[in-house]
């Protein structure tokens, strides 16, 4: 059918099931077809089509509410609630969200981009409608892997304690970004192995309350004789301890299957885990037959061959050179530790694994835990390498103050994806960091310049016996440029100068050094000289050379790609006051105080006006007198 | 027997159990005679002494790792390792910790202070262990309450997935801090009642194992009988469903239970989890009653009756006056919900839950789940309260960026212990809230300077329908002022001057008031005029006298009891940078960039040199000519 006609999902109830397969095969082509342009998140939406239409089909969105755990999985519910048409723009400046997002429909009920977050907001929206009584479903989405995050078993706790009428899939595809991880796993595996224990369950205790109650002793019985039944028919009722009615395992991709125990499920009172197996990237040959979880999330690809349409002869990925030089520092050093939450791809972990089975640890999505782990190596003289996203590490901040910084433990933080990440939008961009970081005290925090300084830093944060450090890097590539053999130590708050000037000083670091350059090269030609300084340590800050460029009387201009309030041209602030240089002009760039959405980073650059052109501006407005002296 | 006399555990080897149960009494009756003059964790301790006995019995701490989970539960420990004498300083001023501490001694192994985060830490230590090739025990002791925590729960999943050796103690004494709350309650409720189990499982694995393995499918056979044991034996394998051999439950109070189980899990290969029954209070009648979890923490009290020893007369506390506010306010609009993690007594909500208990909820020490359902709630047009200490809303950073200021929730959020809150030290101090809230775009900040304007700005907050907005307030009682009968909104971003002046301006809030209105008196008598500004929003700052005060060309000083990098003299800094106001004279007092120990809020006060003298010696020198002039 034509996928851009649809409106709402309401056409879906009067489907047979013989069209409902056609849909699914509409949807597949459809998927494939424009995510081979845009790029995005193909297995994962693949894997969740036909349990999307049969959730549309069941429940009446938006009064029930669907709650997509792993927001990047929502495309086919995008589809299904009138967004087709939009596919061409998806994930681009001011085009289609790769999230749920409330502004785009009345079907997005909850935004997610960090997972897990799901079954709280569900908690939520059900105490909200049994307040009001109010009469609907509330169904969130989950995934296997997402099920392994600190918030989501707090939530199982919470929901199974208070038994709130509620649906949670649970969507087991036996791996999340990454092969999944952990006992829940295995639990779930065997659960998978365990066959439809429920239908003989009802089938038992639908006789068993046909026994009269006398004097309650033959119902407690019965009672007992129910519950050991359970035990009787399914190795592992993790779920049903919690407190949950469990249904399941079923065919995520069999819509009979799906259609009745989603019905079943809708007459069950108190909470319901619904375990739905869907393999991902169903339908789509290359991405049914990823191991590794490199269809998980991909830019464009060639349909026929599954080749990614990569530009060729970039320098190499930022993820790759930090965790390969911590790669080549482990083969003499053998105190070093590599940890990830659930992100060994994408933190370009795999190499380090391979050659380091015993020293590298994949905790699952477990942000927290990953980074207390790292903790109690630093106890016992190890020297854990965390490698963590920037916008993940901010599930950790309490980690990082509580139990790395507090008692100055050696954690070498690498913080990945740091400063814009453009197509993820506003749930992933890695613009508080500093702010986050920069009050915690004992912190060290830096950021290279280029790939070369990069491998330096990551020696530097090696060596560092002092207490936490963290480098934060960007998404994407380096800059090309030599590499030197030997790695080299970088004296800890030092800054470097890249260009000297005498009419101002521009201070930044990391990726808009070539920004603050270009403008100083365009400045210069206005008459005026800039200096340009490496600004590498955010954390502590080289007071040396900023008590020079105070004394030299030279208007600053501090440019970072990160939050404004509290982060680096704040604390070159904070410094000229606590060394009471009234007067100095001083002026920052970097990100207002709003949240940033989705699109390309350059977009995202000109849109808050971060750009060279600004840079120039402000150099200009900084220095009158010289300027009319030129 | 002498406690002052102990150096270190080795003498517990050889005693006979009559000798260790004289020496549990010694310890109990040591405990309650110095808590009651100090204060302190009297509860939970009382409950581990046959425990903590037998852990230093069994084992060879510091070589044998000994972590605990609740912190506030390491007194008995304390004592075995050699600091009884120190018990007179108890939380006090350069005094004994009431958490464990490394540099107190070797046998702190693991710093603790808030929850949950033992396991982790005990896995970073099985994995350098096992890389070092050495063979100690790690033997964390998580609390059943403790173990609802997001991040416990994540390093149940790994550890029972890695399989390291490892044996963790979970002393459940049913009820953490409050009484305890959610479905893994129950299961450990299942599991108490299910008896020992573990000796029958043994014997009929033991006949099994002889069974001879022919071909592989008898070993098959007995592979499933001894998993289906499992389900005849006890119901409820949580635990051994993650990966744990499970021992227990055992009687926390009787030595031959715990040595013959300690004993058994030291050989058991793998990670054991080892179920301990314990009684809060044990052996003090006071602390064995309670059932409110009002003896958890006490001040000093009257060892005969139990009744505490408190300044009569003092004004509400602060946790009171805000949560009863909010019931007040409930009582006419019923989309106010209140949600507390695990500390319903200390927020003062359990007024609230008894008059509207369908519309309060304890979530369990889960302040990640209890943020975003909050954000559930607001989704839902609900009114969601968070009450939540400053230093546990560090657990949910994420959760207020992602899921309530992304998108702009109207959740409410009662930071309460906000500041320095003494006794509790380093771990517990309130002092990062406003640094980590202050730039996250959409949240509202403020602080009240009475518990008049307190009641005021909770109405405020609960009619506030643009977003989140928080109000800290500090730990102890309000001022003992008048209290308006009817409430009234504070415009959002509004300042009060407190005091006219016109040579200086100081702008402060919350608790650091009184002081700066006592330096303005003090510098008046010096020829100073200064004006004090109650400046109760932090994030938004009242612009309009902000830029009154800059254009009057006042020296203005900053007085706030939190962290200065990023805090709220860095927001005034930001102020006059972005408006341009170079030249003018701005100091800032706070808390400088370091971690604050334990102490009674005056000392530390002192020591950080937060005080009224440092605030006229800062007026005086920021005004050298109005000074010559007087």
């Amino acid at each position: 059918m034509d996928l851009l006609s649809i409106e709402n999902p309401a056409f879906l109830k009067n489907m047979t099931i013989d069209e409902l397969n056609e849909l699914s095969m509409d949807i597949r082509q459809f998927l494939i077809e424009n995510l081979s342009k845009t790029g995005g998140h193909i297995g994962p939406n693949l894997g969740v089509v036909e349990l999307t239409i049969a959730l549309h089909r069941c429940f009446n969105s938006p009064q029930d509410k669907i709650l997509w755990d792993v927001g990047h999985q929502s495309y086919v519910h995008k589809i299904l609630t009138g967004r087709a048409g939009q596919f061409g723009t998806l994930r681009q400046y001011k085009g289609l969200c790769g999230f749920p997002k409330t502004a785009e429909s009345e079907h997005d009920v909850w935004e997610t981009g960090h997972s897990s977050t799901s079954l709280s907001a569900a908690m939520g929206m059900a105490i909200a409608r049994d307040l009001k009584r109010e009469k609907t479903h509330i169904i969130p989405v989950i995934g296997d892997g997402a099920l392994t995050g600190g918030m989501a078993l707090e939530a199982l706790n919470h929901i199974g304690h208070e038994q709130k009428n509620m649906i949670v899939i649970l969507n087991d595809n036996e791996m999340s970004i990454a092969p999944n991880v952990g006992a829940l796993h295995s639990v779930l595996g065997r659960l998978r192995t365990a066959g439809k224990y429920n239908w003989v369950k009802d089938e038992l205790e639908g006789f068993l309350k046909k026994i009269p109650a006398v004097g309650g002793k033959m119902a407690q019985t019965a009672e007992r004789l129910k519950d050991s039944l359970k035990y009787l028919f399914v190795s592992g009722m993790f779920f049903e301890d919690l407190g949950f009615t469990y249904l399941g395992p079923i065919d995520g991709h069999d819509y009979e299957d799906l259609f009745e125990n989603l019905q079943y499920a809708k007459k069950t009172e108190g909470p319901v885990l619904l375990h739905v197996l869907t393999k991902k990237g169903k339908g789509y040959g290359p991405a049914e037959l990823d191991t590794k979880g490199t269809w998980h999330g991909t830019g464009p690809y060639k349909i026929e061959t599954g080749d990614l349409i990569k530009p060729v002869g970039q320098p190499p990925a930022w993820s790759a050179l930090v965790s390969e030089t911590v790669r080549k520092l482990a083969r003499t050093d053998d105190r070093i530790v590599a940890i990830t939450p659930a992100m060994p791809v994408g933190s370009k972990l795999l190499g380090f694994a391979e050659e380091f089975p015993d020293r590298m640890f994949d905790v699952g999505i477990a942000e927290q835990h990953a980074t207390t782990v790292a903790a109690g190596l630093a106890t016992q003289g190890m020297k854990p390498f965390l490698a963590i996203y920037s916008t993940f590490l901010q599930r950790a901040y309490d980690q990082v103050v509580h139990d790395i910084c507090r008692p100055n433990l050696n954690v070498f933080i690498g913080i990945d994806r740091a400063g814009l990440v453009g197509a993820d939008g506003e749930t992933h961009q890695g613009v508080f960091d500093i702010a986050f970081l920069r009050h915690v005290p004992n912190m060290v925090l830096m950021m290279p310049k280029d790939e070369n300084e990069g491998q330096h830093m990551v020696h530097t944060a090696v060596h560092y016996d002092d207490g936490p450090i963290a480098m934060r890097f960007p998404r994407g590539n380096g800059l090309g440029v030599a590499m030197d053999e030997e790695l080299k130590p970088i004296p800890i708050g030092t800054w470097e100068v890249l260009r000297e000037g005498t009419d101002a000083a521009i201070l930044t670091f990391g990726t808009t050094i070539p920004l603050a350059m270009k403008a100083a090269e365009t400045a210069e030609k206005q008459g005026l000289s800039v200096k340009v300084v490496n600004a590498r340590f955010i954390k502590p800050l080289d007071e040396t050379m900023l008590m020079h460029i105070f004394k030299a009387d030279m208007p600053i201009l501090t440019i970072e790609e990160a939050i404004l309030e509290g982060g680096f041209g704040s604390a070159v602030l904070e410094f000229a006051n606590n060394r009471g240089f009234f007067g100095h002009v001083i002026d920052r760039m970097g990100i207002p105080d709003c949240f940033i959405e989705h699109g390309s980073v350059g977009s995202l650059l000109e849109e808050i006006d971060l750009t060279e052109a600004a840079a120039v501006r402000k150099l200009s407005a900084m220095t009158p007198k010289k300027q009319k002296r030129a």
